[in-house]
């Protein structure tokens, strides 16, 4: 019979394992696309899983798409201690890094010390932005919440007041990432101007 | 300016993105580790590629580890249109099967031809389970309720009145993908008997 290698090995990935879970209850500002209910970290995280699957196509060529999939996954999980940050309020996103980065300690922490290096560095790499890889997850991760409000009648842009112009401040680090899907989202922002779901210009 | 390449085909693609959001509403028998809620399929999947990353070293030499994720993002889509099944209702299964791939038609079929196909194929492999890839994957797949169940006072063990030589049916599929994680699996179930979470025997 096979015997468990390193037991205590083994229990330190489960500890992460089922701290993890934690991020089904982190409640992020935007809903779900039928509008029901707000997304929480764990499912977005999932669908930016896929998206980065589907638009594959869109990043740049000899880009690394299990470590884009991966980076995608593990982004978040730093706000099971520091929550969920709205991305227009920026005396919010400073105060929130250093919370991050202790939350990225403690629960990175709690794997194995050759995995807390692993996931550690994925999650520097998606918030630094340096390689392409990171710069294509970031995109997708930007370009669902577009998405998003677009098919949930403007979402938290009405519920925020958000304006044309701090959208394509997004916009821009999608282009970064994906020129093809920055164009599309472009194509979002006007049509949403035009539908009264997003305020021209600065609020 | 960069233009999409091919609006037809990315319209195809958003269409199919939008269309899994739904996954986020299909509810599960299980609930999160905490006992708070339901678990849906969306949160499920993501914590499943979570737990391929963490368990990679218990998978067969040679595995494609970036397969077996996509597999697992992929695998439950159909419970869009086919809902949830429960393990341990075996007639509800047989039923299931042929829901479950009018919904394989149905939604990997609003992608792109290529992405319809390419998708599918992930789905069927994951269900046939022939591939050390498949393999791996469904372990993962049947662990993580054990776990959740383990680490939420027998959760729908309990509710169900789910007994232990069911659950080591399970560990026999986990013993296909991964003989490592399924002494642990074993554990967790003479654990759980021991603790009265999950009845000895048959029921």
């Amino acid at each position: 019979m096979t015997t468990v290698p390193d037991k205590e090995r083994l229990l330190a990935q489960v500890g992460f394992v089922v701290e993890i879970d934690k991020l089904k209850r982190v409640l992020r500002r935007n809903t779900l696309m039928d509008g029901s209910r707000r997304e929480n970290d764990a499912e977005h995280s999932w669908h930016l899983g896929m998206l980065a699957m589907v638009f594959a196509e869109y990043a740049p060529a000899d880009v690394d798409l299990a470590r884009v999939t991966s980076m995608l996954l593990v982004h978040d999980i730093v706000e099971i201690d520091a929550g969920d940050t709205f991305i227009y309020d920026l005396t919010e996103v400073e105060v929130q890094e250093k919370a991050e980065r202790a939350a990225a300690d403690r629960i990175f922490g709690l794997l194995p010390e050759d995995q807390t290096v692993t996931l550690r560095a994925l999650w520097d790499e998606f918030e630094e932005r340096t390689t392409p890889e990171a710069r294509f997850a970031k995109a997708i991760d930007r370009l669902a919440p577009i998405m998003a409000n677009y098919n949930s009648e403007g979402g938290s842009w009405v519920r925020h007041g958000v304006t044309a112009d701090q959208v394509m401040e997004k916009v821009e680090i999608i282009r970064e990432g994906s020129p093809a899907l920055a164009v599309y989202a472009t194509e979002i922002v006007e049509s949403s101007v035009v539908r009264g779901h997003l305020a021209p210009g600065r609020g």
